[in-house]
């Protein structure tokens, strides 16, 4: 919540961010994820932030390019460590563990559950989110063929585990992080056919640790 | 889309169905899948069926109630048939492979992909079915700590699974019922530590065949 130097904001900042940007994003994902998309209007979101709508208007074209900036934030990290992850080891049961457990941290992450949003169909139109999204759907996809040895309907199950995170949370809005992040991974790879154990386990959470961004 | 005697329909009907409620259900259901649930109204609703919409409000009080009827679609049979497969198997794991592959294919079953609408904000509010949807997970849960031996957080990611199809019918609108669904039950059992094996597969598809109502 600091301000950063040689940019004063209002003491009295009704959304946390140190920039307009941040703060237009935390409104629009609460009232997004809360009171719907389509109901929502840029006057609203601008209201919520304490700015005027055409200052709005300067960061984003419109309501559209908001929505998938939130989206991009669900699938972006998660595919920039994915990518890390899949450098760095060579073992794809390894991979796969720290891989899932890292994305599923991501949903589990942030204030709103924005991967509410994926089923709207307002989402449809949105191909830039899709494709980024597909791309993460693949790095899973290929490790879990590798863990497999083949393409199998079970290798697209890991990524699809790791989106369950989105339901549990609207279920049980107080899920824990890290636990629920690390069972997952377990999970993804139980799907496979592998039975997790702790130095499997162990040797995913430290590539997690090593390659997850710190949070800003 | 037979008439029933003594009820003359249009010949004409713009909406498969043999009563004016299961075409409004039909109309809706393609409308807040494909549109959106805000931006649809009641008279739009009216107009795909081809009635007025004084007729609409002769079988539903309102857009919610319509809402409410499409998603207990999702969950009745499925918790019908749990109950049912249950009560009829003392092995809980066939019984869960066989809760998980019925109700995966009525998720699966269908024109419109109703899963989708699950995560809306305007679901939060419709008491009703989420106590049904409570039931119905809890049903899987029960049956998971007896497979288990105990309750873990894995033994809520079976009925997590069965709702991946969702999602996975939005990326692959033409994905195959059975096969899917029982590689999801398969699915669910290998995330609590049991693989299976033709035997309690074969015995699952058995009671799927025996307990899931034929489609009307």
């Amino acid at each position: 919540m600091m301000s950063r130097p040689g940019r004063p904001r209002h003491r009295d900042a009704l959304r946390p961010g140190s920039t307009a940007v941040e703060q237009i994003l935390d409104a629009a994902g609460e009232l997004f994820v809360t009171q719907g998309f389509t109901v929502t209007s840029t006057r609203a979101i601008a209201d919520a932030v304490g700015i005027r709508q055409a200052s709005l208007y300067h960061h984003f074209p419109n309501k559209e390019a908001i929505l998938e900036a939130l989206l991009d934030a669900t699938v972006v990290p998660s595919l920039e460590f994915a990518r890390r992850v899949t450098r760095s080891v060579n073992d794809p049961r390894v991979a796969l563990w720290a891989v899932t457990a890292g994305d599923a941290a991501n949903l589990l992450s942030g204030p709103w559950n924005l991967g509410r949003l994926y089923l709207l169909p307002e989402v449809d139109g949105i191909e830039g989110f899709h494709v980024r999204r597909r791309e993460l759907h693949a790095v899973y996809r290929e490790l879990a063929v590798h863990v497999v040895g083949g393409d199998e309907f079970r290798c697209g199950l890991p990524v699809r585990l790791t989106e369950t995170v989105i339901a549990q949370r609207v279920d049980q809005p107080d899920l824990a992080g890290d636990d629920v992040a690390g069972a997952i991974a377990d999970a993804a790879l139980r799907v496979l056919g592998v039975d997790v154990d702790e130095a499997l386990r162990a040797a995913g959470r430290a590539l997690v640790e090593q390659h997850v961004p710190s949070p800003t």
